[in-house]
């Protein structure tokens, strides 16, 4: 039934070079498109066998009341503490959430969004895996007129809402803060710089210290691929075999920074006397580990409720069905003991 | 379509005092029925306007190639370490998983079944909120012949497949863990006796003492509603304010061990020297924490891996529908420094 043999909106769009949404809006006569593109494009349609897949949206139209979340990996603190926010709002309205993980693999990924669609939700709330280039697995619930929302790891050009943190200038306030704390060689553990939460960071962390005047040395900056325990351990050691070792680290998220922390103390270095440490997502492994870890307060909860609410605005609206719309929620440094020094301050 | 408005296969069963499985049996005259039960069930079937579900049974008989997942809370790292091995033995066969989570309420894991019912999942896999006592919730897959696995918290009266693991025996050597490093007083950190798991943890940790001839104190063994971290120092603020305190603590999970810990280690008591501590589950924050946190070791990957083999088996299978199989996998003490006493090994 969901095999391709018949002309999809999305074909017609490719083909006749339109949006997705101008084809949309063509074949219902919508007062937005001119009536002469209307004509055109129902001509090409007509000529081509196009018709509206009135099963799929006979399907559609006895609302599911079930979201669909296609996210990276539930075990990160950061992204169940996202789900519990999506969840919390679709209860309040009485929807259910399932959810499914893509261990950041795309073809995981797209498998899941199959699965989704076939599941018949009403809305789908994604955050990119870590491979993610090419998103056209998404392109079904559009197509479908279901509503889409990427969360914190968000593609570059899919119109559709997004909800996510100014990563640029929650990297620069984190570097900010270990430079007020008088470091001056600060590495960073960047991440996937395919994704733009972590390819903003590296842009917010370099920024700062051109900022600060303090030299940019590329072999403190270490484009990590998960951000793991183990890699975060790996690429310390790397670090502090330079002659010239860091008096800092920014770290993309909290587990390689606690990695970090518990891979110098063996080696019996200080701290943050000798090295200030911070790193991103307040996971509560950085309460725990001593010192407690410096961290960039990350609200994913809220992002979760505002995922939530755009799903459901959507689907109270009439003819909202292509609109882009960017929603950017404010970060902040929690100062722990791992960064702070009393000398300095 | 799903409204009870339809006499099911479970009305028959419950009206004519015949399991679900003879009844599907009889109406397709299976072997293992005698030709006078057969006919009898045909004829009171037939009374009473009983149509087998064709609209159903040909939804589920292209099977969705989708296994549902009902659980607690995918913040804890045993879950997330169980979807994880689940989600690896369906992909291994093209299966997809898609999750819903309860937040251990009743109600909530009543509104997902529906919801993964209605997402025409092939099989469930679940494990019980702490509310539910009831799981009539799960009937609906059952009698649509759609296998049911419970997982670790599992109800006592469902026919269905399980996986968990020996807590009692568990309970019963992490406990005599404690006592073989000198612990004379063990206080035991107890979950809702309501389910399970925590039920027979507590049996095992009291029949550690009974054998070892330690005294029961009451005073000892506080149920916990949800084993939190705050939990964990609020019972051991009061547990320490006790005339003749514990000297040692067996947690039913790590998150509150830990809690413990850190409580202990702020008000001066050494660990493991004035109290020994123990947790359950092996969460990544008991290697994290200083001192290491000893605990039990917890097969959650393999039991998810398990789970799923059970579905798929029985998708396999002809006339596997009620089975009733329980699997029990092997756990262990995992030995680390906030439990064992240099002097007294």
């Amino acid at each position: 039934m969901k095999k391709k043999n018949t002309l999809t909106i999305y074909d017609l769009a490719r083909e006749l070079n339109y949006s997705t949404s101008t084809i949309s809006r063509a074949l219902k006569n919508h007062k937005s498109i001119s009536k002469k593109t209307a004509q055109l494009i129902q001509r090409a349609a007509e000529e081509r066998g196009y018709r509206p897949n009135s099963l799929a949206a006979s399907l559609r139209s006895n609302n599911s009341k079930t979201i669909g979340v296609s996210i990276s990996n539930i075990s990160r603190p950061f992204v169940s503490d996202m789900i519990s926010g999506i969840e919390t709002s679709a209860r309040e309205k009485g929807y259910n959430v399932i959810i499914s993980q893509s261990h950041d693999s795309y073809d995981n990924e797209v498998s899941n969004a199959k699965a989704l669609y076939d599941s018949r939700v009403c809305g789908i709330i994604a955050s990119l895996s870590m491979q993610t280039e090419n998103t056209d697995h998404f392109n079904q619930f559009k197509d479908q007129g279901i509503p889409v929302v990427f969360v914190d790891r968000v593609p570059n050009n899919f119109q559709s809402y997004h909800v996510i943190i100014d990563n640029y200038t929650s990297a620069y306030i984190a570097t900010e803060h270990l430079i007020e704390q008088g470091c001056k060689r600060i590495a960073h553990f960047a991440g996937s710089q395919h994704l733009n939460v972590y390819s903003q960071r590296k842009k917010g962390f370099i920024e700062a210290l051109k900022h600060h005047d303090l030299e940019i040395d590329e072999r403190l900056i270490v484009d990590m691929k998960t951000l793991s325990f183990e890699e975060g351990a790996q690429v310390t050691a790397e670090l502090f075999k330079l002659n010239n070792p860091p008096d800092g680290i920014f770290s993309s998220n909290d587990t390689a920074a606690v990695s970090a922390i518990l891979y110098l103390k063996k080696q019996g270095i200080r701290i943050p006397d000798d090295v200030a440490v911070i790193g991103f997502n307040d996971d509560p492994i950085s309460s725990i580990v001593e010192p407690a870890l410096s961290t960039i307060y990350h609200p994913a909860q809220k992002m979760g409720e505002l995922s939530t609410r755009r799903i459901l605005e959507h689907l109270e609206k009439e003819d909202g069905m292509h609109t882009t719309e960017i929603s950017v929620l404010e970060t902040h440094v929690i100062s722990r003991a791992s960064s702070v020094r009393k000398k300095s301050t």
